[in-house]
């Protein structure tokens, strides 16, 4: 049974690649998605179709409308979502996937590091589970295979 | 026609306070709604109802339940949400009320200053309006009478 | 049995007073909501809450969101929809409250002249009942307190 | 990933055949669905399949009833859909299928001239996000396979 | 508690008044809607307000918009649904609110003579439960307040 | 693009046959699913599973068990629902499939005699078209393909 | 606010009064409805209302069709859930009824004594917070008021 | 037409291969998932997965949540689902996901033998049918196929 992950969290490191190896390693039928990970790209996506803006706010709205459709889009399609969070950045996003996730009913992984426990104490309540690692997240996956 | 107004959001000044008070001098039939203000009785309420933990996480984890379950009924009782993020703590839980409610199909107002425009950017264009003052947020909800 | 009944349509008019002039004859127990009447304050609204914008794209945007608000809010809150189109302007507004309330749900009465059975023969399929005078809608209305 | 896209809106010139030639260019594995173009077969297509009708009334009537089936088959098929408007007609068909894409939680791409900005300015703050010519439209769906 | 209760059935009898009186003599907190009794009105609901149609399809469509209009907003408002079969007529608007009952979660007692067990049995598996008087339809009613 | 179809109705002559037969000259993409159309095995399928029954009515109700569980099934694999009534019979298993498929947002055709147009009024005004004949129907469902 | 709270769980004992008590002592603005909780009136009740029924099979589906038809009518009209576990019997209907809510979205409480916390580890997962005692779980209710 | 069909139940014997052997032999074009049937490493896969647990209560509120994760996924998938209870155990995650099942519109086979009658008097007056056996449970299925 082939599953479908979408991969919410930073896009300031390559975890998302680590996560394909590993599902490759336990060759785990699993499509992945995610949000653009270029961060220009994700920036600027807004001016890049509709042209220069007029203000910074704008921008940043056009680019959020684009990476929004995207997100609506590929979440949808998905059985899973893992969303992963780093220690630093403000992540909305990742907390809005996250709870969006949990609203429409798709089954929902948090990875995060101890640091974190307490302030995200209340969106890890309503997770299915949360774990510390990346590798952690493949094992609960593989398990549906077992 | 009553409405009932679920104020998501930091819990570390008085805000909420405010809005009950420009509601008041609005004449506004609003009744308003929200999560547990006092800092240490929200971190402390699993331990407050269940006993002492056996860690930190455990401890967390009770206390997010019971904050969860009061949210629930709360959001579920209401017409409308305002997030209001502040400049500072992580706030993940205002990001997870708010996508909650967009989800939800509940109407939402952003309240936030506009140094967090970008990092708010996507979640704000899922809102249906942003705003940057309290008293801004209370003309939207008065223009519902109008 | 109360019931609310949001008014959808142009606003270049005073049908919406003709409706509850009718229902007050009839002794109907209806509430009536719709959207802002007056037309400058709905085009400007956006600007009178948020400050000036900086394009005339930005101020219509800002003022659409605080009128759509408007309107999720209170077509929650109602039971059956009458949308009236009259013989001039685009009226995209009220085909867009159409077809979301029949997609809600809720039931839908049009309005409209004998001149537009043609351009509107789709959205007039999809609503419960199509009429040409608010006379008749109310009678609709009229008939399920009989 | 396949998608489906429904392209909503007018139906006198051949947008949708530059839609699927861009698409093309830029090998995106999309799949158009959309209305009848045949504005004649469109209009009669209910007598055809039905016989004659006794009034033009019941001639839209039956029309607009074949035409309804194939949108509510199509769309409910679709993963995202284009809506767009052109500055001739009443075009309240495409004003009725965007709206009732939003509400069913499909994403919404609208695609108007200038001109237009102000009197869809409600329907385009529902929308995910609105753009100018047919090929932004198709940037934005590239944009999810980047 | 005071709960909404629709009678779906067949019009051409009085059982909606001994439901109400049998209520009435149990003093249970129930409101009761349903269809317009008046067969007359009922068959002829369409061109007392639309005016005279071109043919009798025409007139019997218009008069069942209204009719399903009324029962859509009853229905909606109500906790519970009786349907009451008799030996005659198709009653196939009887089977239709029926099934619509049970689709949108709405409890459904039907209540049928015993000859009408076979031809029944698939609507009567999918109803809460099926008894063969009016009385017996107020006890279980009644149940839900001991 | 493969569409399922539902066809409900009477299983007391071979129309679904001439639906399969009428599809496959038109080469159009449909599969066919339906109810068990040998009446015997229809009435005597809650026996032949569980064995024999204590009465008429357990032996009725144990079917309708079976069949209403592979309607369910077939139903919502199926994107259209083509509901046939005759002119014989009680026929309540097709109003109620055919209730229940508007319900759930599934397009319905309707096909029946003119004789029943008035006791079958307000089931066809829920439908999205109804027709005379088994050709008519499937000339609506070549439509979504041309 | 005034909210229902729908008691779940075992009708053997009295812990339905002791919950009204510690309520009363709290003055906590909730309602309480529950299942019948005189347990030869909850299992004679098929009989009761319809006659002897030919097998113990058939008496017992009957009195399950009303006492379903009961939870079913006052868990809809419910804010909160209370399921309580005791060490004695099976206790399906309380699962049943505890993981009907969690699926309704309405919010779950589980009280269970420390024995039970293996057998009922993947329901308690499910719920929004288990406690041991009925005291902690109206501390719960109470903190929405705080 | 596959179908997925989840196998709820106890997992003490090997009663899924039997459901999967009976299958093959009729030659049904069923897929069957259903949860880990290895006991211990159902009871262990919290602490598998995390690490060491500080508490039995952790250990199992950490195997639950990705045994429940588990289920999710595989439910959703699902389009059929069969729950077989016996005679040992508590058996309240059958219940709790035979509930579920239905909860979501799932169709629900119930197996369990004749001394159970009584205690799952209302979880299966719920489903769409009850048996005794395994084959009679593919029986049903099968009957889909005719």
């Amino acid at each position: 049974m082939q599953l479908t992950v979408y991969l919410a969290g930073q896009i300031h490191d390559d975890w998302r690649e680590e996560v394909k190896q590993i599902a490759d390693e336990k060759n785990l039928p699993l499509d992945f998605v995610g949000p653009q990970t270029n961060h220009d790209r994700s920036d600027n996506i807004g001016e890049d179709i509709l042209g220069e803006q007029p203000s910074g706010f704008c921008k940043d709205d056009a680019a959020s409308a684009v990476n929004n459709l995207r997100t609506q889009v590929l979440m949808q399609k998905s059985d899973v979502v893992i969303a992963l969070f780093g220690e630093k950045y403000k992540q909305w996003n990742t907390a809005m996937d996250a709870s969006a996730a949990v609203t429409l009913g798709k089954p929902l992984i948090i990875v995060r590091p101890e640091e974190l426990i307490h302030p995200l104490k209340e969106l890890s309540n309503k997770a299915n589970i949360t774990v510390e690692t990346v590798e952690q997240a493949l094992d609960v996956l593989a398990y549906i295979y077992e």
